[in-house]
């Protein structure tokens, strides 16, 4: 793809010539509207890796100039696979109060909608405050060994993995395994989180069922949902440092499964959680 | 309020003279349009119970005549606190696949937008499966004795709620608490299941901060997303017996706490989860 970029609007530890700020780059198409393509370096098995897909989406609330405050709740719903190519992204916002902003934001390609997502946005105030989820312990990130490099699909090596436990089986035997992952992770070459990376790094861990099944079948996630608990200045903080990242699941029902993860900065604060629904064909 | 009610759409086992039955009754006003009204049987102390709001804007998916399927994820937005009265529901197919359908819903009240949501339906089959989120134990629903009833809000009426654990603080002196409550609850008076219900059920659970700060502070549901594990034909089977309900918190930061929650039936099938960011004031 030839499309133009934009400098991107985001903080200025940002850089252009990362893939994820080439991925996530877009450019002002009128009121609330934007265009965007797809990213080779970030390319899955069918389509591209739905994190970034949901950064791009996210990306149009980011750069759009009514924002207020920060990301605190993204939902963002797969409706079909995106054609490797340009999109557009509408981003509404829907209704905004005194400190919250309600958005609504579709993407499509040819003019038919390929994802629809919710957004909320707030100017988030310290006060009192409580962590009922610590960090599990974990032997520190430059300690455990990265995954192995040249995965099946590009956006695997667009990321430094370094599994504690639950990592991709060995032998993919079909026999019943654990679905509960604990790993460092953090964008490859290293970049400084932000809102952006951490709702695609919140999505890159793979689909539970490849662990619980030792087995790849079809998989599509269909629904995610991201709630920050962190603002702008504690994940400047976090720099392009690892973040602890744990995913398990809870059931797999009828074609689909539930996926539930965490992402903890090295510090051990809880920066997100995040949930997602996930197709599986038998 | 005099709303001429349609008679439901759902199973013939749907009582219209059930409080939730007319709080979720909707007319029809054109293409994707219905007309309702919020129930005084369901009032909160600012604007009605949300788990019935939520159920109200799925009602408009679960009546429209292109609905495919039954719902797997649904995510509803609360922008702004409804006014007792009347309030329009659209619902839209966004884009329907050959076993898949996706969906966009906004509620509004005098034109202007007070929710939107998203929902995920589809046709379900049966397959592989496996459950990793067995119900915790529990003493039988009948042996628990049911909360006390007259709460200072309506809509702690409309169900049967019996704790195993975490229930309200009796004494509400700011001391640290745990965050976390199990118990069994149902309609009140009992309704035999559906997803209507099912999705105001799993906002049935106080704001977990109430019983993690022992001390009432100001609250609102920003953002409630719920996975459904179950079909149709399982829910009819649950019937009008109690769910068993596990909520939990992970961290209180910067005005936000998320809220995550299960419901099980007797039988212990997962039958949702439901995850929910909520505003807190100091």
């Amino acid at each position: 793809m030839s499309l133009p970029l934009e400098p991107p609007a985001a903080p200025g530890s940002a850089d252009p010539h990362h893939p994820f700020d080439q991925a996530i780059a877009l450019v002002s198409a009128g009121e609330n509207r934007w265009r965007g393509a797809t990213s080779a370096a970030y390319a899955n098995m069918v389509g591209p890796f739905g994190g970034v897909t949901a950064a791009q989406a996210l990306s149009g609330v980011l750069r759009h100039p009514s924002l207020l405050g920060t990301p605190v709740a993204l939902t963002v719903n797969f409706a079909a696979a995106l054609a490797p190519g340009e999109f557009e992204v509408v981003a509404r916002p829907l209704r905004t109060n005194r400190s919250t902003q309600h958005w609504v934001v579709e993407m499509l390609q040819g003019g038919e909608p390929v994802l629809s997502a919710t957004v909320f946005t707030a100017l988030r105030r310290a006060g009192w405050s409580a962590d009922d989820a610590p960090a599990p312990a974990a032997a520190a990130a430059h300690s455990v060994p990265r995954m192995g490099q040249r995965a099946r699909v590009a956006w695997v090596d667009r990321y430094d993995m370094r599994f504690i436990d639950g990592a991709l089986p060995t032998e993919w035997n079909g026999e019943p395994g654990a679905a509960r992952s604990l790993l460092w992770l953090r964008d490859a070459p290293p970049r400084p989180l932000d809102f952006a990376s951490l709702t695609a790094i919140a999505d890159a861990f793979f689909p539970r069922i490849f662990l619980r099944r030792r087995k790849i079948v079809p998989i599509g996630t269909v629904s995610m949902t991201t709630y920050f608990h962190a603002d702008a200045a504690q994940l400047a903080i976090v720099g392009d440092h690892h973040l602890l990242g744990e995913a398990s699941a809870t059931t797999f029902q009828r074609g689909y499964f539930e996926q539930n993860a965490r992402l903890w900065s090295e510090r051990g604060e809880l920066l997100c959680g995040s949930h997602q629904i996930v197709y599986y064909k038998e």
